[in-house]
């Protein structure tokens, strides 16, 4: 990857150039984030002119390494007001990385009201008019864009909520299959579609492997890598068997499966959403239950979920999304929440805050609980046409709460929190606080020792040791999510030696580098405080690294548990 | 005023309390500054339980003292998430004055849906069903109160914006006349609807004077301060005129009326809504070209507007009024501007941020620019009644801002900008960034110095001398909003050294006092900085104080100024 290139919206030209060294050793988020605070003004308005939407390739993206083929896109987020990374699978990252390309950084504003859709190749990037795509959402693009140049071609593209710049707006991405994966969280959709642009395809026709420094070392790593993942039982055996969605029964089961916005921790109908019930029923339908979102993915964690007669309903079928619209929503019916998650890939919102916010949409009064019907419908007809009230909706839960008047707000930084309650599962409520991206479960994945048991064992209900194990979950996800790996490396990286090991050596293979594990705990401390001082100087404090009030005062069931950590303790995040 | 009454809403009971010695000193937003950075804290949501709304007479309210009738409002405000104090005119801050009410503190959030309203008399507060009064608007509360209780009843109370707890959500104080005057800023109304308080009742019967520990003093100062107001060409002239309106000609001259969404800073139809013009329409059709807000105002700023017919339209029409729907939003006939300046009154939304929220929803495309119609019929049926477009309307100019998309939002800390821009009138910019209640003109309203050339003068289009005048009118305007003086007592004030003094001297007659000039302002800086600081345990930084992004590189026409103060120029307002 030896070139960035500069897309100027505002005046409608592309320039090419080299990577500068002090980008050389970046890749995925330590790139984008690296990038955005170089360039990004922190006052800046998210959907203003000096905002600029970057995209990266990790740094073994496009390489023969396992679940490499994760793609960091970043900003100021619309939603946040913070720096934001939100990082997808599908085939983009690697075509990326084959054509050379370290970083692609969209900025300015056009003048006028044309759309354009930008076109990547060997030859470059061409600036397209999009006035035949404009108003159809992402499945429509993504055919139209198929038909013109192919089956294997990748694109990213926003639906009608980011034409409209609604800030639960995701960048939906083309995987292998013609599925859609998406940058969800952080509406950068929103800054995409304040750019004016529809859509990104990608052709890498010509372009040759990504040249690795040491063959026969990366070769020898990438099978150690491999081995390891197959080797751990979550990342082995529990996320292909039942995809992510294993986790409704075992947070159930912990009392940290927030239901009925954040009321209980339990759910009573756990058994019709689970991930056991999910893939009984996509086997006995003939869908598909083992699924990858780029090519050289083992885990193989997401599925095709069927209907009865064997169709076609969601692919990329998430724990998250089933968690917020089967238990906070409570929606019963799987389908009805496999459909709601498909329209959310169609329309392009996040599915973590698509369904959040229609947790609050319940909680406002708007739809009934549990009326996975009307929330098909409010997602088709209110939100991807961007009525008064899907734009309400379409803004996020932060924004159905400050225009509902709703004090039961769950949100940090105004990003919806998912699906794992903080006071049940006080380390994943540290993440959620101090988390440079808002409320984030993937920013320092604690769930990992709270619950799993992986990496050792924190005890969920006590606040003993939870900062430390945040902290060091975040820098070394900072880490990670430099690498282009999919964020579920980290299982086998934190319980078998040799997993971490053969990581370090599959970057040092492919760049002939040296770097040891220290080099790689600095760079995830790097980016968490480059990002932290971009916050800061956007206007962020310690006050902001709270959770809601009401976990405060609101015991949940059935540990009784609250929130109940010190401004002090949670400052304490920062000390390193 | 002797005494100190909480209603706690969660236990649905009263007390009654002895001031304590720290507050005895203290009146109006002085007070309730301080009892709400005492007991509210500062990172609770504001419509939850821990947020208070204080209501507080100043400290002259209730004597014979001119100009002295205004009541503050504080609580943390749902619009800024800051300290907020809001002041009003009415009957209210005289009745509780002489029913020896220091404060009226206002706690919890009872539980169920029931509405509730409170009785005030010299035996207490009672707690009664507000079940008749939910879903009217204003002016019908107010007439159900009157048949209820007589016509020199005092009326606080809300409309259903209020009750719908949207941001723009005022508190209505009924005047002599039976018009509306407003707590207009900051949302309160959302704060009282979340306590769900339909209205306040006060009934002083029976109440004898306030107690004046040296009469004769307070006399012949009463009579050197009421004579200084009649003097001084802008309160004892220009106001009583042509009522606050009177700017709209001289902010044109002067190139900072903001225009289409602060595009430009000169009117092309000014003379169709200038004060001037509202003057002789009002004595053409046999209006009231002066009128007081409250018994005791000299001034008689206000006015009764009629139709062509002699019908009541409005009443306290004021150029930030007129403005914000006549130059802003571009309506051209004053009728259409007064009728929404009644709809707003009984609806009950701030009519600063409405205008302002009005304009922002003509950039969105909701409304077409000038449609002073469709803004009548906005008011009545979307905000007034709480359809999806009508609550994302109702909760400001930054909720239609951030729902829409839009990037020209002007608003300071959620606050809509009021009637001054900020390139072409730079003091009152500073004020709008560094005020603790948001962008607030009255907060340090530079318009004095910079425009009417009282106090002295500083050139508008420098920045030289700005952050001084700023500061040293906010400190002497938070001393005077705890008198319960109104504002414009400050224009005497500033160019006469015998209206001062009086004021001062008013003061040490009530109490019994030897406070010189330093103590007052000794108070300003004292209440400036506890509301700074409650701000600052709330989340807020220097990086807050800060302008919307767009006056820094949109030159505003005739004089294509932009904003152009430094950080560093800006956070220096707090040294002192």
């Amino acid at each position: 990857m030896n070139k960035v290139i500069r897309v100027d919206m505002s005046q409608l030209t592309v320039s090419v150039e080299p990577v500068p060294t002090r980008w050389a050793g970046l890749g995925g988020r330590g790139l984008t984030s690296t990038i955005v605070a170089e360039e990004v003004p922190p006052g800046c308005h998210p959907l203003g002119p000096n905002n600029k939407l970057v995209f990266a390739p990790g740094l073994l993206s496009g390489t023969p390494a396992a679940q490499s083929g994760r793609l960091s896109a970043g900003a100021k987020s619309p939603l946040t007001g913070t720096i934001k990374e939100s990082n997808a699978g599908g085939t983009a990252a690697q075509q990326l990385a084959r054509l050379g390309i370290k970083a692609l950084i969209v900025e300015g504003l056009p003048a006028g009201d044309t759309w354009y859709r930008l076109h990547v190749t060997q030859q470059g990037v061409s600036i397209e008019s999009a006035a035949e795509l404009t108003g159809k959402q992402n499945f429509a693009v993504i055919d139209k864009m198929i038909d013109t140049y192919g089956p294997k071609i990748g694109v990213m593209s926003i639906g009608v909520p980011g034409e409209l710049r609604m800030c639960a707006a995701n960048i939906s991405v083309k995987d292998p299959d013609q599925k859609i994966r998406s940058h969800g969280r952080g509406g950068l959709g929103a800054v995409m579609g304040a750019k004016r642009i529809k859509c990104i395809t990608i052709d890498d026709a010509g372009a040759g492997k990504v040249p690795i420094a040491n063959p026969d070392k990366f070769r020898e790593a990438a099978k150690i890598f491999a081995k390891s993942l197959l080797d751990h039982p979550v990342s082995g055996e529990g996320l292909p068997t039942y995809g992510t969605n294993i986790l409704i029964n075992i947070l159930n089961e912990a009392g940290g499966l927030p239901t009925k916005n954040f009321r209980y921790g339990q759910c009573a109908h756990h058994e019709k959403i689970c991930g056991e019930t999910m893939h009984d029923t996509i086997v006995a339908r003939g869908g598909k239950h083992k699924h990858g979102c780029h090519a050289g993915c083992i885990i193989q964690c997401s599925q095709v979920y069927v209907d009865k007669a064997g169709g076609y309903i969601t692919s990329g079928f998430e724990y998250e999304t089933i968690w917020g619209l089967g238990a906070n929503a409570m929606i019963e019916d799987l389908d009805d929440i496999a459909i709601c998650d498909h329209l959310m890939d169609d329309i392009g919102i996040d599915s973590i805050e698509g369904a959040v916010l229609l947790s609050a949409a319940m909680e406002a009064g708007i739809i009934a609980w549990g009326d996975g019907k009307e929330c098909q419908r409010v997602l088709r007809e209110e939100i991807g046409k961007g009525t008064p009230l899907g734009r309400i909706l379409g803004n996020g839960t932060a924004s159905v709460g400050k225009v509902y008047g709703l004090v039961r707000v769950p949100v940090v930084k105004n990003q919806g929190i998912p699906a794992y309650d903080p006071r049940a599962v006080k380390g994943i409520g540290v993440t959620y606080a101090t988390s440079t991206m808002g409320a984030d479960h993937t920013a320092g994945y604690t769930i990992a020792t709270n619950i799993l048991k992986v990496g050792g064992y924190v005890d969920p209900l006590k606040k003993d040791g939870q900062v430390d194990l945040s902290r060091n979950l975040q820098i070394a996800t900072a880490a990670v999510d430099s690498t282009g790996m999919c964020v579920f490396i980290a299982f086998p990286a934190l319980d078998i030696p040799e997993s971490f090991t053969a990581l370090i050596d599959l970057i040092n293979a492919a760049y002939d580098l040296s770097l040891t594990a220290d080099d790689v705990t600095e760079l995830g401390k790097n980016i968490l405080k480059l990002e932290h001082d971009f916050n800061i100087a956007a206007g962020f404090g310690p006050a902001d690294d709270r959770l809601p009030e009401f976990f405060s005062y609101e015991a949940i069931p059935p540990h009784n548990a609250v929130w109940d950590f010190s401004d002090e303790e949670l400052d304490a995040f920062w000390d390193f």
